[in-house]
């Protein structure tokens, strides 16, 4: 039997159950779960702000395990082209199941708004099987994308980033920044800093973080931004002269949403330069309207403004073939604040929600 | 002695004055002026609605003129680098005295955003000279961009797009139309219609228009748009239900915002499709806020939206070159409602503002 | 029984056999073959210069049908996503197979070089079944890339383009031509004579058409190529001072290869402008070395080369919706030389070889 | 008086001559030469391998100093737009005169195929001035373009990276290279090795210098690189096999050429992965032909070639922003070999012949 955290329904308690361990398909992947983390979408989940989600889920979206059992026939292969096999420590995509026919994946290119797709523990239930990472087993369907997890990159450096790490890559990927260009960030919890590090893994000249709390920034400061913002102790008007002073005037030349505040996306247009690039890509929930001059805001300005939504197979390869090279220079597993056993999913998700910690981690045994 | 029209201050009726013909001096051009445009900024300067204007002004900012005298010294060359001579029917960027030196200029190479550009017929002062085109002569400055006119194209053709030409070739090159794209155009003014046939000379697979009056639809028509949806008799639900009709429910691939309307921009954002493009280039004066949705407009559409201003020598020089080679597909001269002395400057003015014409022309002999 | 064209090996002449009609699996369709094209890679097929071929086949990758048939369960869906039913008009994508899940399908998102694709017509063999267009009846089997042709584009009009121009299609897209620009397109095939029309969907200024023989250039002049230059009666030297001359000296914005003579393509960077673009599209089988000098052709000249393999379901796609939009410009129908049956497969094969034809297609009954 | 070196003409040894200081005009700066570079360039002005070069010449084209007097009326400003001032350290772009008005600078945004450009110590005669580095002073012409050093950047750090990192960052930057992605540097030299710690600060996965003599692949190696092979004991089809090993059989992503050797560049197309990215930037004389394959190595490889010349401002104004971000990391004036007064300019130019020097300077003082 396998032990499972469930989410029976938003704002119902949490609560452990147990699941048959599964019969793997052809093709099928039965990971041992390593570890999950716990993400602010998980506690969106919780508050019932998503629609479509088909409860009860096994939440957790991102996750490590160590191959268990693979299904009979020719063993599967990771996004690499690497046949894999039982023992190896691998993640996956979240997303499951984009079909490659409809007119997003072929016409468009935009495979991240495939109607198909699903996502492990956001929108697959439970009463499917082990579809999410809070679980000691999790099932991977035939066709999963699975990235394997090499030498150089443990498993909780990796999960240390979660998909606020792909996330970020895809939206800094968006961001087009060139060599010396200053950056903002908006936000400072998990996509935000990673938003931050790899801003200066595309070498930008100067990084600054706007965000909070302080545990947060300190985080940010560490993980070497130039500078930050605490945003309960500045006006948006406050915000604006500092960016300007650090810009000759001009604003950044790149900026990146990661709040979740509907107010920051007006604010952030005009935190970033003439011709400069803004990727929003923090607005994952309906937070609400905002106000903004398309004159000044947009037209005026020849801003380029970049919706951010989903992440594919590429951002998650590319994010472990990223932290694995940097690690030396940015210490991964220094951004969990704490791991937490399934019992105690409760917890971290009440600590999440209180932006008590940076990142928390199930790690079921 | 030459007469132009001057604009002495916001809201005061136009006057015809006397210039003394000006001295030119090396690499200087006086032009006798064939025609100039009437458009929708001169009714914006005349309302004094934009910032900076050092009145009085000769408006007139994209005109057609015959050289009539070049400065002493080596003969100053056009755009593509061929000396230029008495006689010649040249057109030429408004945009006069980018710097080539400044951050703008050379870092992001987003010279339509120098502090030193000043713009003939709008931000140059008639105590300056003759430097707007309602004018018996225009004195072209050294180092004005300079398009000479091909034998293919006549003045009143080139004309009949006006600056709305290279302004819609701005904006349609930001757009980045694929082939066989639907492409939505809100505005029927000259930026929109001129947009409407470059969507087509993109290879777009259906244009759509959006606006009024019933006689600039009617040029759309004329100029191949496949559909149009007059805005005097619909509501956003229905044009968006429209569009969403025409596109297997998904919305455009790519949106050309003309309007200069505020709440026509967050409108646009739901016309364009998940993954689209949408390019907003009619909000060159302040008219208001909008608001919109950054989850559902912006961030989960994964949506890209660019602000374009102003235009380059090279939009110009393209515009030319694209009116010159597609003139027997589109008769632009089509395009031309009515023709105006110098002094009936005024009448122009006011048939512009109350949208009676599609495109006037001041002709001062 | 069904009767289709085989071709047992490199050299050996064409036949035709009888197969039996096949079962249809859930999601297969059985197409009625209304005309499938002959075209330069059934040549080198059939002279055995490709690698990789599972002789015997069934040649024909483009070809247009009629719904025969549709497998148990839920109807297939066309690339716009639309249910297909029996009776409809479609084509579809030759290529079948691609993953979507190994490297280049997610990582590189470079589908186009998938291992695991697979040409109808090409690289599928006649021993497992209808999959190839020569025959009266084709196959699809489940998840083959099917595009429905609209009410305005009849299936001769769509077969006078056939792969030609997709391929073309994305050539043309990877040139990224701007408004105005000089484009020179290498060879008068069909994928040659499509990009030349595709070059004016772009809004080209002026396009020249290199190739021969006079036939083919007749063909480029009727569909609107400003220039036409005979290969036969000119040299490279005298072919790179046309363009020159044409250009204010510069050459060519965009260069288009659709040769398949490797010497064609040092040629073409010389014919293109500093700073330009060059799409190799031609060199679709082996034709041998060519000998370039990488400082005066690429590195000063600040060229850029863009080697250009297959087509994916988008460029199919947007071949049908360009197609259908501009067929009253373009009559292209009009590139079609002659109809042949299928027991006259081997003369078509014959005058493709000599160039005696522009399009020829096969129509079975 | 001012002393400088001034190579008389081709292979004629260097002497020093003294020059008049010269009268700064309004707008000119006169700099007291803090060092100046030694580079593969001056080697090639030696040698006679340029053409259209005015000997005699002061050699020196990127070079840093203390402005020493500025010319009367307002003071220039820098390229961020600060004025500038007695006392400061400051580098420029050696081009000059860029016209900002032909048809490459406007039409083409090919700035640097800017007919008029003229470059420091390359093409400029020492007849018109102290127009190069290697001498006491430098003028620099009203409108030559400044960069000033932050203080975070010392002058000789600067310099270690000298024409090689603006260059490279050129280079870099049209590899777009994506994160993770495994780059490949042919050659070791200057350009190289800056490309080597520029591939890092775009988030490379891996990084390959293929090149020598030892010394240089030490460097790389201190600065990073994942793995350097030497030029000198392994064949092209051993460099190859160790790519692919190193790639899962694919190639490099991005590959960056920077040899100054012809046969290079046949051998990168190879070295690069399907639909892969190559930028050519080493070929800056004639080092003879190249022979390749059109068919192997361009269009089934769906391969995209970008030759690459010259800088811009930007790219000086990144390079700084770049080296004073991270120098913590990459601590550039261990690239310095060695330092020469200007007596000992043959001795410079000898050992960079010789390649027994990573970087060399001329500090006049």
């Amino acid at each position: 039997m396998v032990t499972a955290v469930v989410m029976p329904a938003p704002g119902a308690p949490l609560e452990t159950r147990t699941f048959e361990r599964p019969r793997i398909e052809p093709g099928g992947i039965l990971l041992e779960t390593l570890g999950s983390e716990v993400c602010g979408t998980d506690v969106h989940l919780w508050k019932g702000q998503l629609a479509g989600v088909p409860y009860p889920i096994i939440p957790g979206h991102v996750s490590v395990g160590r191959i268990a059992e693979i299904g009979p026939g020719e063993p599967p292969r990771d996004v690499a082209g690497t046949p894999l096999s039982v023992g190896q420590v691998v993640t996956f995509l979240d997303v499951y199941g984009t079909c490659g026919r409809c007119w997003h994946c072929t016409v468009a290119h935009a495979t991240t708004r495939c109607p198909s797709r699903k996502v492990y523990g956001v929108t697959l239930s439970a009463d499917d099987g082990l579809l999410g990472g809070w679980a000691e087993h999790i099932y991977l369907r035939p066709g999963v994308h699975v990235v394997a997890l090499p030498r150089e990159l443990d498993w909780r450096s990796f999960l240390a980033g979660g998909c606020g790490m792909p996330t970020a890559l895809h939206a800094v990927t968006l961001g087009e920044i060139a060599f010396g260009d200053t950056v903002v960030v908006q936000g400072a919890g998990p996509v935000g800093l990673c938003a931050a590090v790899l801003a200066q893994l595309r070498g930008a000249g100067t990084v600054i973080v706007i965000g909070g709390p302080e545990v947060r920034l300190a985080a940010a400061t560490r993980f070497g931004a130039d500078a930050v913002i605490d945003i309960a102790t500045t006006t948006p008007a406050e915000r604006l002269a500092i960016v300007r002073d650090a810009t000759g005037g001009r604003g950044a030349d790149v900026t990146i949403e990661a709040t979740g505040v509907a107010a920051a996306v007006p604010e952030g247009m005009r935190l970033t330069r003439d011709a400069g690039r803004y990727v929003v890509v923090g607005q994952y929930t309906n937070a609400g309207d905002a106000t903004f001059n398309p004159h000044l805001d947009l037209n005026q300005k020849h801003l380029e403004v970049r919706g951010c939504w989903g992440s594919d197979a590429g951002h998650v390869h590319r994010s472990v073939r990223v932290m694995a090279r940097y690690g030396r220079q940015f210490p991964w597993a220094d951004l969990i604040s704490r791991e937490y056993a399934l019992t105690e999913a409760q917890s971290a998700l009440e600590d999440v929600a209180a932006q008590r910690v940076v990142k928390a981690l199930i790690v079921p045994r």
